[in-house]
């Protein structure tokens, strides 16, 4: 049974407001619902313990303490980070175990890293190149050593060494470093993750995988064997906990769930492990043509590197948002402008979750039709 | 000559730093030509001077004090916002003559519009809808009315109303209202600012303003003539002056100028009355392929509303910019890793301005090279 709330929501401590229907938001408004965050961030956790892998949540999807803080409880090891500011920003709210899962290159970013390496327990990075390799241990110290991993590139060319040769090299310069801490090695197969049909994205990751132990082997053979293993993602999970080279886990969205996995046949059965927990409301604001109804929501509450949002609920069936403009969209259905009338909400997906998280300062968090708090996005905008 | 500065960089009176190099700034970052940014300013509030006209520029553009103040300052006669949440921030660093160019129709919301028409001067929003101007009307009061303008539809189906009778009916009952100030009529024409071809741009303008002559008519027949008449927008002020319709000017774009803009001939004579002065500089944090380098800065960098940006400087000549996911982009010449290191900075234009400044929260103001000073983008996020 779940405990009795007060009508009170708190900003960590703070009364902003009381609890009420997730009608009256202000809106557009970043929805996220409780009991299915819960049963993702619990389901993946019980998913990573059964194969006896490590899980590290990658935190670039929420930029959230609250949401990370709740992963650690289920047993993830940490959290990863895209970047140097989302680390500092969840490490400042109590958040351990950060993995920065791309390259820290300048002199004044890498100042950066060894501080906040002084501040917060079993903090890590990639390198990819062997001259920040060197910047790095220069600035490290041998009494508080920085954790590295080695990134290797799956063939995205985006980050990562192109080789195992070069693999197994970099691995030793970090071997020989007596300020950084060799922790293994990271792959990332970020174009494989949305691939539609499970079967060819398996085919892919097959592929890769086969790839990465042709790493793995040439770091061995260097005396490099990695600890772990990092990497894979949402679209992947089933498949690299099958194949079981990976020894840690860098699913993001899963807490979420989009649009984008929503297209995707995430177990090979048609069935979907995750529940769509995220959502953003909108409002009708103009209701004057007959086909359409004009909401408050458009390029700046959604991104827009994937398709546009479909519809959740509050409309007829049928309908189709389309973007109206950086903040306005429209609901298009046969006679939607009878049925709905300016004031009212409507619940759109997510397009692509990542992105459209960093457009909001907060997450509204209802439990049914209540709001229960509100929790920053921590390290929203935190790109640098 | 300018004013010779001090070392400190301050944010609002808080010391943050010290000047320094441009190439020194954590990236990605958005960076902002205090120069270039000035004359822009002054040669918008040059031409509405010029023509008798009153200019009120809107801030969805900027969402920042420090940039309205400036236009205050320059002659504007308030700024536009698009979101009451944005007027509500820009009110609280002292913004007047705020004008809302969206209705606001939830009952939350006009409690919130009438608590601001109480805290600040000359605020107006729009009307299209005649039960939202009842529900204005009933919440303002006569001792504090509310300024209203009613809102036309070009066409567009996005807001306003659909034909001149339905504005005269709107505006007899925003007149019969105590506790509204009847203000005028608005007219933005969205979908026409982004014409590429001046001569096309001007045949469709000159259609849209041959209608709302006749809305303007039919506001005169009905005892409501507008005492301003409002919109305009970067891509149309040309036009828009030359067909001495509106009496008061919201153009935005102006003060940046995006990628967008630069592909629209603005004056019929292939001369841009603007500058850019708003920029995105990245940094390349990997180099492992020969074509290729990756830079700091993708999906949550730039808006991914128009195409992606172009290259501004730091690379070699044609080199072109591609998303590489979330964080990431791609510089793509030949031979580019051998030019460009980790580390290096590159700066890259702003493919549409208004979404990509609500990704930040600050803008970095430089002079030349230099870093002056760092400005909040005061109602980032403020879509509520």
């Amino acid at each position: 049974m779940a405990e009795p709330v007060s009508d009170d929501v708190r900003l960590h401590g703070e009364l902003i407001g009381r609890q009420g229907s997730r009608r009256d938001l202000n809106t557009p408004v970043l929805v996220l619902e409780l009991e299915a965050l819960d049963r993702n961030i619990a389901r993946m956790a019980d998913l990573a313990s059964q194969a006896g892998l490590r899980l590290r949540p990658h935190a670039k999807t929420h930029k959230s303490v609250d949401i990370a803080l709740r992963q650690l409880a289920a047993g993830a090891v940490g959290v990863c980070c895209a970047k140097l500011g989302e680390a500092e920003a969840l490490a400042a709210g109590g958040v351990t175990g950060l993995h920065i899962t791309s390259p820290v290159v300048s002199a004044p970013a890498i100042q950066r890293l060894v501080a906040l390496n002084a501040r917060t327990e079993r903090l890590s990075v990639v390198v990819d190149n062997p001259e920040n390799c060197d910047a790095l241990a220069r600035a490290a110290t041998p009494d508080r050593p920085l954790g590295v991993f080695v990134d290797v590139d799956p063939g995205i060319r985006r980050t990562g060494v192109a080789s195992p040769e070069a693999a197994a090299e970099l691995a030793a310069q970090v071997i020989r470093s007596p300020s950084l801490r060799y922790e293994g090695v990271q792959m990332y197969c970020g174009s494989q993750q949305h691939i539609e049909s499970f079967a060819d994205r398996k085919a892919a990751i097959v592929d890769r995988t086969d790839y990465l132990r042709s790493v793995i082997a040439a770091l061995v053979a260097a005396g490099a064997a990695p600890a772990v293993v990092t990497g894979c993602g949402t679209g992947t999970h089933r498949i690299d906990i099958e194949l079981g080279v990976f020894t840690e886990l860098q699913v993001g969205s899963y807490v979420f769930m989009d649009d984008q996995y929503a297209a995707c046949d995430l177990t090979g059965e048609a069935a979907q492990p995750f529940e769509r927990s995220l959502r953003v409301d909108a409002r009708v604001i103009s209701a004057n043509a007959e086909m359409l109804v004009t909401v408050d929501a458009g390029f700046k509450a959604f991104s827009t590197d994937a398709d546009p949002p479909t519809v959740a609920g509050g409309a007829p069936d049928g309908a189709r948002y389309i973007f109206m403009g950086d903040e306005h969209g429209a609901l298009i259905a046969p006679g939607i402008a009878q049925t709905l009338r300016i004031g009212d909400p409507v619940t759109l997906n997510v397009p692509h979750c990542d992105p459209t998280v960093n457009l909001y300062d907060s997450y509204h968090v209802v439990s049914g039709d209540t709001l229960v708090d509100i929790w920053p996005v921590t390290a929203r905008g935190r790109s640098r």
